[in-house]
């Protein structure tokens, strides 16, 4: 039974029954992922966190969850024509995963400078990979042309109401997961790029444990969710910074994920560059687990203190894992912890 | 209830029934460690590789099992002199930890090479650490002296049933997250230094999931368990060789593991450091795992073709993440996967 019949649905603000929904959708496919906890990194923040590692999630970061969740709803028609995403390259491999799980195809949209290992893996995954300038390209307007052109299907990386619902996922299993081991959150900080994860996880908690606030984490210069959460509009990032977050330096927040998100965060916070690299250095060594730089914001707003965890009992969430080698060592190198 | 009273009762062989009694002693305590799968491992290798994830345990290593499960049981009479044992590393900072939670203190003897953050890590766990020169020092001998001396109590790090029967928890975990999954194991293999891992392992597969063969791996130069399974008695290993494998460079199987293992090991597997490199540089890739060179023998059994794993369905367990940043940031920058 899909829900994807009609193309005039598709644009509606999921609910917590849509993530629900997305749980039993993944049920045997997506992987539950561990919360794991390290009295080394207790003792660093003087509190207790709790690591939803989606590093150890298929494709290595929490994307596959939004991307199964939109694909194998499909019919054959619609599977037909193949799949087209965008995305600098966590949704990239997602997508071309999902699609070959469903046997189908996927042509992904990936900025030349993606790091190389998210690009090579996206075609491992089984899809094509088309690349453009980042700084002169739109990769929504090249995804719209190929769709026209092949009767393929766009499946956006965060504005899709499956997709958000999939990444929700996450929260699900967070909820879950304390409740099994009988501990109530007072907070759950997670990455924001266009606000998918963070949404989907928002309206699982705010179901099935309520008292705990949600905060979004993003890089310095890419903190439009933070500054929309303040403004109450959607605010886009000003042109210029740079940051090593390669998968979240979205422009603006996206236009489902900000009614969810406007509702039910508390606020975000901003870290800098030297603060996440801080943070996958922690995560390495305190963790054993490989976090790359998109996915180590909240955790780098927790051990940065801009969060304060003193005394609190936190799930963090570390989203992806996809770093190439040769950078992941400069940073582990750098950064004694 | 202790099993421990008697010390004439300490020298026993453990059985499946040990086992089975040190998962009862850890629930709430341990962790049960992931079985992470990669499809990009699995073509790799042209099989289904599950990866029993023991660089997630308590302290990064399997070796909390054992420690917490011989030291939870010491009444407090046994607890008040502390507790002594030597180590490499790994096996301290299990000890350390399971010290620290059963409130009595923690004395470790340690090589004076070993990773810095092995000794670093087991002083954070709560432990005081003394070091020597592995070259010229005897160990067991400082550790039995200190012992004399102070009433403290030795943890030998796998001449111990206790210790054996908590490692073997790993076993139990791993039939039982096999058998949740509907999966039937061709084989598993572990890294072996003294034989406690694969000892209280192979005792847990042969009861619960008996179709497994069970192999150990090793550095070359310090297969001495290779070799003793082939000569059914205990070699070892000749002076000379070094290893980039630090947490089994053991001289030769132990007393009370090589009984175990004789009868229940398929065979052992040699790998070179090279080969050591390369599996964990592809853990970072395709896992997003830390891996210690020790901790990596196993998978690299398999990735080098040693073990023939084509078109089977095997555990490989990775034992130990307790690795010096710059020396992992060196071979994972070396080695491209």
């Amino acid at each position: 039974m899909s829900l994807l019949q009609d193309s005039d649905t598709e644009n509606f603000i999921p609910t917590i029954d849509d993530v629900r929904d997305a749980a039993r959708q993944l049920s045997g496919h997506a992987v539950r992922t561990p919360l794991l906890e390290s009295r080394l990194l207790n003792e660093r923040v003087g509190g207790r966190v709790l690591i939803k590692a989606e590093v150890l999630q298929r494709t290595g970061s929490f994307k596959f969850r939004g991307a199964f969740n939109h694909i194998s709803r499909l019919n054959k028609d619609q599977l037909q024509g193949g799949i087209v995403a965008y995305s600098s390259g966590n949704h990239a491999q997602g997508v071309a995963l999902a699609a070959t799980l469903n046997d189908t195809t996927a042509t992904i949209i990936m900025p030349a400078d993606a790091p190389a290992s998210k690009i090579a893996n996206t075609q491992k995954y089984g899809a094509s990979v088309v690349t453009y300038d980042r700084n002169s390209g739109n990769r929504e307007a090249i995804g719209e042309k190929l769709c026209k052109e092949t009767g393929a299907r766009l499946v956006r990386p965060y504005d899709d109401p499956w997709v958000i619902a999939g990444q929700g996922t996450t929260g699900l299993e967070i909820a879950e997961q304390c409740r099994e081991k009988e501990i109530l959150l007072d907070a759950v900080l997670a990455p924001a790029g266009g606000g998918g994860l963070i949404a989907g996880t928002a309206l699982a908690m705010k179901s099935d444990m309520p008292g705990a606030e949600i905060y979004c984490c993003e890089p310095e210069g890419f903190d439009d969710y933070r500054r929309s959460l303040i403004s109450g509009q959607r605010e886009a990032n000003v042109p210029g910074p740079t940051s090593i977050c390669d998968a979240i330096v979205t422009p603006m927040p996206g236009e489902l994920t900000f009614p969810i998100n406007k509702e039910l965060l508390s606020g975000g916070f901003a870290v800098t560059d030297a603060e996440v690299e801080h943070a996958m250095a922690v995560a390495f060594s305190d963790l054993k687990i490989v976090v790359e730089p998109g996915g180590a914001v909240a955790l780098a707003a927790v051990l940065s203190g801009k969060f304060d965890a003193t005394g609190k009992t936190i799930t963090v969430v570390t989203s992806g894992g996809n770093v190439d080698p040769a950078a992941f060592a400069d940073i582990v190198n750098r950064h004694s912890v």
